[in-house]
């Protein structure tokens, strides 16, 4: 794989991530694909902690998917796993004994029941995983163990990433600080409507795995489902939330509790960064794009036509051409097979109202909308004018830069 | 609109179209938007031509769509004006004006009813359509009427088009030759699942228009509908078709009529030509690629599969990149949302298996299916092992090229 520049659009800072009481790491280079960076992050728990997760829903997921989902139903975690540079996807009987021999390796260095043992895998599709490469590096990994820095196990799960991604929140309840720190990974082949692609986070909240579970999905679907950089839905999505229970507070024990309607938020906004970090991050992106549907039959008829709008290449080339071309909008929401009317259709760029009722704006001014496609960050807003639902899909532009990544992604 | 090379993918020779009987035509420079190339084109089709149309299903339809749809009913046709550089799309009332006016205009100048007059218009979406301009150049027109060069009229309909598209089959009933001949035009926001960019076919049978509307959507659905060069699907899609019935045979007045199939068939045929002749003009195109699944549990699925992969970025920039990534291919089976099974999938690169029941093909030889990728046609085959269910798709790589077209093409 060839280097590719940073993304335009990375954080000009990143946040100081604190430690997250029950989670210790660390990361190694077992030489799975890449040279010289590292390519192997574990993470030990504490016992006692819970999790959550969300997977791919694709018909062809990785073996590091399967196992997941075979583990989460009990809900305990003590570890997790993840190497990139090989996606141990499209295996077949080699991947399936590739995420045994993995956890056993974890199992035996950890002394941990290997069901408690998460994994997941990031990188080039079928291709066999050699997971012995975890064996020598295993003894450094756990004498290596720590709760900090997070830049270092966000960098280690990196493929065609070319920042890493790490959100943190903290909540205070009645004085006692409760801790949410996150990673993700993700670049290419990241599309809505899915889990994600690598989202690991943590906290020391005291809550039940039920509980945890139920907050998880709609804290993705706002969040990691409602990104695209190119309509491409991994094998490998995966969201795991790990709760080590360590904060000093009563556990959530409720779905009544009044403190699950605070975490949950806390939550989502750590989710909701780390997504459009990965937007960000997008292959190839110059421009952040969201795109904002009102006035549509149903929230999900919104979100649908937003999809739409955020998937079209043409829409996206003429983002990255700083190209005022909003008649592709139109072609989008056309093609979206939801509920819509031309003629009540109005679309504005930034604050600057395009089209109105189905044709060009009467004060539309080309040179003024030329101007704002200029800026970094693109904000479209398309007002359906049908009913009350609405939704929002955040994507990048479509450019070179993406069809050079890709052309030898495997070169 | 910068002018782009021809398309590598070009036909090496064109064929040499035959007059219909009934069908004269003349091109004209009404200075829509281009300077210095034709831009419209008029059809004047003898007393007793009927016709059958399928027009886009977008939400957001041109004008000129909403034209035809409204007079596709009476299956009477007279006259075709088409003209490019402008598609008259969400144009509102000035859009429903200037069709009015088009119409008034070609029926002043032929004497026929403006209900017999059909419309088509390609460009820029947004943009309000000056008919106008039709009005001077009508008499030129008028005069110069002819039963050919059908060349000419393919090149006043191309928009980014690199090359003409035209098509032809002749029949022999009983020896009498009977001629079926097209246009279309097309390169980018093509989609399957609608009826096509613009095609316009003309033939001397003698058909009943009920018969002949019958015929063309399955015809439609194994030609445009099979095809995708970016998943975008036009505002002004129309495949209009258009009988004089001036072959001295005897018409066709019943679906039972032996010479139905016949007929059905070389339709079929010249309308796969034109709609494969759209892809190889694909925007950006460098490889013309065909995908089939097999071994779906319906036709519909493993049609819906293929578009899938076809409409991959991942899949199509690989391609690009002369890398054969068949991983892509995998995650794109995954996403599709329709039956499959990981472990009983099966892929081939043209006669090469790569990958079998779940997992790279134990002879895979990455040399071997480099060189294949280095083809200007490739041929992807995926065996579901479900049922029998199987469908084609054809498309074009992902480019460099289609990103520079589509970043400046109002510019």
């Amino acid at each position: 794989m060839a280097a590719h520049p940073v993304s335009p659009l990375a954080p000009q800072s990143y946040p100081d991530l604190p430690a997250v009481a029950g989670v210790r790491f660390a990361t190694a280079e077992a030489g799975i694909k890449y040279k010289n960076r590292t390519d192997t992050l574990l993470v030990a728990l504490d016992p006692g902690t819970v999790l959550a997760g969300v997977l791919t829903t694709s018909k062809c997921p990785s073996a590091a998917v399967d196992w997941c989902r075979a583990n989460l139903g009990h809900g305990k975690a003590r570890a997790l796993l993840v190497n990139s540079g090989n996606a141990n996807a499209f295996t077949g009987k080699k991947g399936l004994a590739a995420v045994n021999r993995s956890a056993d390796i974890v199992a035996a260095a950890l002394g941990v029941a290997p069901e408690e043992i998460f994994l997941a895998s990031t990188g080039v599709i079928g291709e066999p995983l050699d997971a012995e490469k975890f064996a020598p590096v295993m003894v450094g990994l756990k004498s290596r163990l720590a709760d900090g820095p997070w830049m270092d196990a966000a960098k280690a799960i990196m493929t065609t990433d070319t920042f890493p991604k790490v959100a943190t929140a903290s909540i205070d309840f009645d004085g006692v600080p409760v801790v949410i720190s996150g990673i993700a990974k993700g670049s290419g082949m990241i599309a809505p409507d899915m889990a994600t692609m690598l989202s690991f986070v943590f906290t020391d909240m005291p809550i039940d795995p039920t509980i945890l579970q139920g907050l998880l999905q709609p804290a993705v679907d706002v969040s990691f489902n409602a990104v695209t950089v190119d309509s491409d839905t991994s094998t490998s999505d995966t969201c795991l939330v790990f709760a080590t229970g360590k904060a000093a507070i009563e556990p959530i024990l409720s779905a009544d509790d009044p403190r699950v309607a605070v975490f949950a938020q806390a939550l989502t906004d750590v989710l909701e960064e780390l997504a459009i970090h990965v937007v960000r991050d997008g292959e190839g992106a110059t421009k952040m794009v969201s795109v904002t549907v009102l006035g549509a039959v149903s929230d999900t008829s919104a979100r649908r036509i937003a999809q739409t709008i955020a998937n079209s290449p043409l829409v996206k080339t003429a983002i990255a051409g700083e190209d005022a071309n909003w008649g592709r909008v139109v072609a989008a929401v056309g093609k979206a097979g939801e509920p819509a009317d031309r003629d009540l259709l109005s679309i504005s760029f930034g604050d600057i109202r395009v089209a109105s009722l189905g044709e060009r704006d009467p004060t539309y001014d080309e040179a003024e909308v030329s101007a704002y496609m200029k800026n970094a960050e693109i904000v479209i807003r398309v007002e359906l004018g049908l009913g009350a639902g609405s939704g929002t899909v955040y994507t990048c532009d479509l450019t070179h830069g993406y069809i050079t990544i890709n052309g030898d992604y495997r070169s």
